[in-house]
């Protein structure tokens, strides 16, 4: 059986990290699913899925150690297609990967204490995001 | 229900960037599922999976990123096991990882209007490479 | 039908590289699941899975790119939070992700033949960990 939903939200700046984890969990208690497994899906090129412990430091941290793989002050070649400035988004969500599947047990997302499901807005400008979740059970 | 697949292809270079989202959606349209989800996978330590704008400026730029993450004129200790000089391909490829899994709704993959399924050699030389696509639904 | 199981064992060392195939195997062959997918979770923030060669270099290697990315010797805003010292732990988990798909074909997991399904310990002290495999066919 698969379950689909979606969940929606605006990100406000470059590098926004977005803890998505109650509204994951909320679309797995929709389901009835008991065991299973959520797949969260950012249908875009700019956005990327992982988890993170959310709290104010990560949040700083993580976009400073993604800027040293791909920074903002150089050139991208990017740019020459379409003169929009962000290809250092597209190769930092590009390395962490649009999707992120989380097994659930008893209808709860099997996750770490302090472990949530993150949105990262890899683009250079707030976006309007829909996510794709899909729970299989 | 899971309807298993493949698909082939010879890369032509380090870092070859492949577009596989034909490929992946015609056997979403083979396995007649409806609502589910596709995995792709690359059996190899040296190819990875990820989607991307597939556009040449971008197939410039990643592997420009990943090469500030494992320089390709630094010394590998994997070169000591095997003498084959492709220690960065496996760093990049364990970094970025063998596995996406893209939403089926519809009969259709659920990507952005300029996101693609790519495969990245990583490895130093051209390879023959088979996928494995198995769709859930 | 979802098979649920899990792994424990305990990690050494920071960016300790634990060869978990063996066991997911195992799983997969307990699960009696033919054709399917095997999910492979860390639930926990500072710990990561992909597939690499495991081969003592590599085990060198990768923890060096990883500290290209987030350095051991700067100062992270998590130690403001917790105090712990492991922010960098938190963020090259982040980038990795906390997840691997697999397929399963015949009752195997189809991997490269020099292919294994590792974890990263990222955390900077040995961990206890519990990893969660799912098994869907």
């Amino acid at each position: 059986m698969i379950y689909k939903s979606s969940l929606h939200f605006e990100t406000r700046h470059e590098m926004d990290i977005v803890d998505i984890t109650g509204e994951v969990q909320r679309i797995v208690s929709e389901s009835g699913v008991k065991d299973g497994m959520a797949l969260v899906f950012c249908p875009g090129s700019t956005g990327a899925i992982t988890t993170i412990e959310y709290e104010p430091g990560l949040l700083h941290d993580l976009p400073a150690a993604l800027e040293r793989v791909a920074p903002a002050d150089i050139y991208y070649k990017h740019d020459e297609t379409w003169h929009d400035g962000n290809g250092r988004s597209h190769v930092k969500a590009g390395i962490m990967g649009p999707d992120v599947t989380v097994p659930v047990e008893e209808g709860r997302l099997v996750l770490g204490t302090w472990q949530q499901i993150v949105f990262v807005e890899c683009d250079i400008r707030p976006r309007s995001r829909t996510l794709i979740v899909h729970i299989v059970g």
